[in-house]
């Protein structure tokens, strides 16, 4: 993810280059520009080949087109956002579960400690892998019932982690250390870790229905087939400029719409996973007074980027 | 479902054959189209039918007609995307339930395993029948409380398959297997069940007031009645091209919403129940370490898609 | 509640002679008809009633009330769905209470068993009536603790109600069939039944502020009477046309907003209230495995409908 | 608040007179009429004003202004059902603790009973003289506890209830007559006070941000004050009919939402808090089982008014 | 954070000046201004510089442009209402906690009565630190388990205040202060306290996606580049007035929304973080019946401002 000072307009400049969605963009843009190109030499001197509908009917068509257009960025910054929501609510739910058993775990109990600092590191990397192209056993930390190769037979990893945890729980219970009153607490975050899951599973497996997606994408060919068409016999040369102007607008809003729905990639404009992970695996080693363990170092997704 | 890449533009087009909804709006421009070629050639032959309402005025009942379709667009796809997130929860709570119980049942206890990740597939199938043609007693898996076919007797079966599981609860909990503690994490779970029951019942029997969408569709059918009376003497035989524009954006938009507004269906937009399923039935297996039943083999909704 | 096949153009058609708000629109466009067909005569044969203030000023207005229209659309449609969840939420939380108490009451215990039966059937029924025109006697089952009639000195009868069922809980409690634990849950659910009652009165007693609906009423009534003056030089007898389509529009949503507003009423898109009670009433009686009381048999409010 | 039938236009009418931000509006929708009618007579007679910036420009600021003034609007009514739910929660949470307390208190402990009732009614008219002017001691109930005058030297008044009632439940703890159990609901719907507390004092403390209200008010002043200048040669006389319904569309919007955005006041259209806390009053009394008070009789806060 | 009187449109005009962004706006809109000057200037003496795309279409580009600037409005908003609430939720777990503390603890206990005001005190103060500039230990209170300085060792401060937090109740537990069941609600607010810190960071760590911020700002860029140029000749002069108002409108819209979105700034739009902070501090110590600790005195961030 590109961070930015949103207030400084001279700098959003500089990232420019960076934004891969806009380059693709600006690429179309000249595409579109260029058909503008023929059709205004083939309007000079081939044969005349504007369509006379005028410029209200189209403005008008272009209204339910720009609306249609927010509505389609909502619903993609609204799912980028709960994407963003649920990353929040995983940082949260980790330190809020090594808060209380930081308090419940005997200062020199280090063993439970690093279990826990650990496996919840795990879980963070699980997640991502399991959102991305899949888990990389080779980032996890080794833990004291497992090793990362084991996971290697289960389908759905995080609900593994997700069940080890569990039972150390109980374990932890048998042996006295964690009460009853206790276990109501535990279960809640742990309750988080698998809604957490599921949540950014829909995200990534439900995009907007294909009907609005291909309308929409139909709409905007013909949109700007037509435009050049309606318009050169008024406008002659400037029509280029017309045309570049409304690809812009319109392939730019509905690109980038495309590629915020999907908030778990690695463009540029995806939040930063492994970022957030890292933010998880210090707090957790921090908090739980344990040595963080050294074995994970991900590759930034991009240079320049704030995590929490 | 139609699974697609957001992304790739020619690629949509490959699916386009597969949206019935979208083959349906084409038929339905295509009567719009020759509408106006009948008031184009009725105008230019027989007698002078143009209504002289100009443009502008035209325009705004345009505006605040793709105002509505922008309201209506916005309360299909919030109904297409509560249902999805229903759903997700279902997945949720019965990881969630699988996990617990994982860690409360001895391993060697393999009847009360069985039974729980049986009943809780059957509850994702028997919910996917109720909000579709009915329950499938044939889909169902035996358990060691129930044939499948004692079920037929109960008019609301989502109720009853929640009804045993608790009472199974009370059981494990006389056997001193569940603890009190235990209880209460399982019975908010157990919660979920019926509250995504009730609230997908709510989306599907629930469509938006009549008096909208019949004031929607009257809208549009006057609008598109009068639009070729109105611009038919400027546009002659072009205004076969204006009228086919509008057809789509505006017959578009509302018929998408319609199809989009009951997620349970088997339209190719709609959310791929069976899918999501099976993705229950596997993972609950798989966490409760029991061999999935292999009586549950549901054919796909469409050929192509993903679930979690 | 008028229930029909969103997707079939034909049937919504079929459906029109049951709404009461599109016949009292229709009847008040034909009115502005008229009064289109005075303004023309009068322009025409006796002075010149021109305003000229021209389209594009006057369309700008138009957006702005569309704008506000679709704010006032908007906020109806929330709180009819609001009002809808909330019945959901009453579904939802009798059956879970009836599985819960299912578990805990002994099968041959059917006095209890009928108690919570008749009980919960009863909220639902003095839920409607305390929202429409108050709670009929007669409607409800007879419990071994409360002949309906004595409801009658209470002012607030679901709260007593809700107060007799906790009471009934409390009683179970101290007869060792319900245990501490099973209480936190039972309370929970409990305490949904008044989040109801409370949720509900708030959206029948709080409409939209005076000022807004005032204001647009306002609005569209001068939008309405000025229509005719600045358009009828241009356009002549036309002008009944466009004065009868602007009606329609601005009327139709503001009227539709009006009516949606109050979920609770017998207007024909108003909640099937009626029909949800009944639901729960047979879901209680199957639950709990008690004989369905025959006392209730509510007419339909409309004769097409589906509940849940 | 006015209460109104919204389906009556006529009736709406009536009730103009006591929505006082409709009086203001009105005044100075006259003030600016009267500006258009120096623009014209200058005009005329003196020297030509005109702004030859056309329509077009012009419609597209009106746009732009137009989504403002309803995302101002949106955000205004948020503010006002919030804070309608915040109060509607507090009756919900009033009634809840009152049952519970009706099914642990025995029927013969008046006292506590008493205690209750007047303490849950007390806080309600706290938390409404906290939201406007002030604490008004007078109108509080007498508790066994604490004369009213006490609470005077507390800086935040409904802590010091909040925190009165929380001691009464554990001396009940410590009597016995509330169970641990008890204890862990009692504390839910005790927590929701101070929640609702502090929501509203965040509504009424946090208006719209200073930057948005001053941006559109000065881009109201300035469209309101260029209007006439850009229309006079073209409409002449006509100017003042336009410039009056611009002015009524614009000022209306932001006053209204300007009222509506703290919905505490004593404005007609705020919400009625001394009914809610009338409400309040009677139902814990009722619910109690012990008589009502008669100290409380607020004035209401206009004539017609409903309450739950 | 300016306090104002929304009604009054005047009082409006006098905070004007202490709007850092709305000077930045007025300075940049000059600019504009001086650009249309100059192209007026190039186009009467040097050389006709007019682009011929007309009103319509670039009206076009400005409804989408609008729409667009009025999602960037909403998301901004968005997240400083939610940077508010999460603050007023701070104000209301502070005082829950409190209060509950304060039934739990024995008047005389002073000792733990301190520690609990100046440790939530001190969490406030840390939280605001944290979001701003970093913390500052000399405006924390000296607490018995901790000298502020201690705390700089460690990375993520706030976790560590709720670790110490925890860790005392655990103490108090063993002490049989604080029971398991009062542990289970105290826990719940525990919770709120690092949720909210969580949501903080996720507010002000993921500013809207640079594809969208970047997009908005080249197409406003580009519009008012053009803006002169299209409307040259048919305005001459008066192209100032109209790149003004355009200017004015289209950066204003954007500037306020990049200052808003982060609502934990200095600005004077943002929210009074040192002002709250001290309300939870005179709250806290009120509550718990301890002199408050006079070491806090932050400096107002404005002049004008109110609390809760």
């Amino acid at each position: 993810m590109i961070i930015y000072d949103a207030k400084d307009w001279g700098e959003a400049i500089k990232h420019f280059h960076t934004s891969y969605v806009i380059q693709v963009l600006l690429r179309r843009v000249a595409y579109v520009g260029g058909y503008g190109v023929v059709v205004t030499l083939v309007d000079q001197y081939v044969v005349n080949v504007e369509v006379p509908i005028d410029g209200i009917f189209f403005s008008l068509l272009g209204i339910l087109l720009s609306l249609l257009l927010v509505f389609r960025t909502n619903t993609a910054y609204d799912r980028f956002w709960e994407g963003r929501r649920q990353w929040g609510a995983l940082v949260n739910t980790s330190r809020n579960l090594a808060v209380l058993l930081d308090s419940l775990l005997p200062d020199s109990d280090k063993i439970n400690r690093l279990f826990f600092a650990r496996t919840l590191s795990n879980f963070a990397l699980v997640l991502k892998g399991h959102l991305r192209t899949g888990v990389d056993m080779g980032e996890l930390a080794k833990t004291d019932d497992q090793d990362p190769d084991a996971l290697k037979q289960y389908a759905h990893i995080p609900s593994r982690i997700a069940a080890l945890l569990m039972r150390r729980f109980q374990v932890l219970k048998q042996q006295g250390i964690v009460s009853d009153v206790d276990l109501i607490t535990v279960r809640l975050y742990h309750q988080a870790l698998l809604d957490i899951t599921g949540s950014c599973e829909r995200i990534r497996k439900t995009p907007i229905p294909f009907s609005y997606s291909f309308f929409i994408k139909l709409f905007i060919s013909l949109y700007l087939l037509l435009l050049p068409l309606v318009l050169v016999d008024k406008y002659e040369y400037y029509i280029i400029v017309a045309t570049i102007l409304a690809a812009y607008a319109l392939l730019g809003v509905e690109m980038i719409g495309d590629e915020i729905e999907d908030p778990f990639g690695l463009d540029c404009n995806d939040l930063p996973l492994n970022q957030i992970a890292q933010t998880i695996q210090r707090n957790m080693h921090e908090i739980l007074a344990v040595p963080s363990a050294t074995s994970v170092s991900p590759k930034p997704e991009t240079n320049f980027m704030k995590v929490n």
